[in-house]
């Protein structure tokens, strides 16, 4: 299987359509390339309209959905990739994911949540999704999201 | 009109002269380089000794300060490019900025203050200007201040 | 002295022993790679098994010890470069480092705890170790840690 129809494959089984329009919130673009690297902006859990966990890791949200959270960030990371670069297969490598939580004053599980993202990444390209990762716990993320993700790619040799 | 002017420009708008020293907090760089990307250090609404926006955004501080704040910091950061390159009109791309915000429990428009800081840059640079963000809530910033910006820019080919 | 030595001098001050296992959390890699950039994921104080400083800075964690755990982060950075590169006289340059430090509301000193890692990077690196940073104040850490420090960092030419 391709990437591409790995990416496909997990986001049916995530239930999200990441075909349509992706939005993002300001005057900004969602990602910026320099060379052989892509720098892809925050992403937090919005499919089309719709922001789909809203809340507190370790209040009104449990480490499960938190973890679900990450990986839709991640997978829309990975679809303005795809679009940019036409394929998944054309992303080399995935330097640097940051995984910031909306955490409660409590919760520690910042890494495990952080998971969700690596292990959507993992799946969709396999070694060469093999990433560094910095995990934090936050007060408050944009539209109340429990999860933002953001990252740094390399696009493979022409 | 060139960068550097639509730059002095908006200081005076802003009411903020950047020409004095810029100072940094510790023991590190204002920018390092990496050939032709340069990374700035994390910029807070200073002006000269004065750190200008200290509080928290959607308590003490409403949007419209909350975004100015992100611009002074943006335009420092800008200050700094310019110092390092000589003239904006060397830097080609604004790869990422990350824009944190002091926050109050329930404000979410982390996304709109960051505007504060893409509008600074889209009106110096232009399309150049264009840039990959990431807006997050966060408890405290360094001096209290309620916005903090880092960046990474690309230089053009020599 | 070579910055090897010097690691190991530091180490020796911190009364903190590097050489064995740097156990990471998660479904990713210590250090990731792009051409002679080396990205670092973030670093908790952990050391063998245990997380030295747990708590919060101007809550249960002063700014003395704060600054040794940001040193600590910042040491077992420098360790896996030394790990992934042979020896750390083969660093060219640190490009950035971000500081996130778990913090009490009104603890504004992010600043001071981050030189805790910068002082550390400078006195092993030497000038080579100038580097951009951004230091952030946030609400919680992975295993409760007072400090998180991720970093990019530049490979001589071979």
């Amino acid at each position: 299987m391709t990437s591409d129809e790995r990416f496909l494959s997990l986001a049916r089984e995530l239930g999200c359509d990441f075909s349509g329009e992706i939005r993002i919130g300001g005057n900004y673009v969602p990602v910026a390339q320099d060379g052989r690297q892509l720098f892809v902006s925050g992403q937090i859990p919005r499919v089309g309209d719709r922001v789909l966990h809203v809340g507190t890791a370790g209040a009104d949200i449990g480490l499960d959905e938190a973890k679900r959270a990450a990986a839709i960030c991640a997978m829309r990371g990975l679809a303005l990739l795809q679009r940019r670069a036409g394929s998944l297969e054309a992303i080399d490598s995935i330097l640097r994911i940051t995984v910031f939580v909306r955490s409660a004053p409590d919760f520690t599980q910042q890494s495990e949540v952080a998971d969700g993202a690596s292990d959507a990444i993992a799946r969709v390209l396999g070694p060469r999704g093999a990433h560094s990762r910095t995990s934090v716990g936050v007060l408050q993320l944009p539209k109340g999201a429990v999860t933002e993700v953001d990252l740094i790619a390399g696009l493979g040799d022409a």
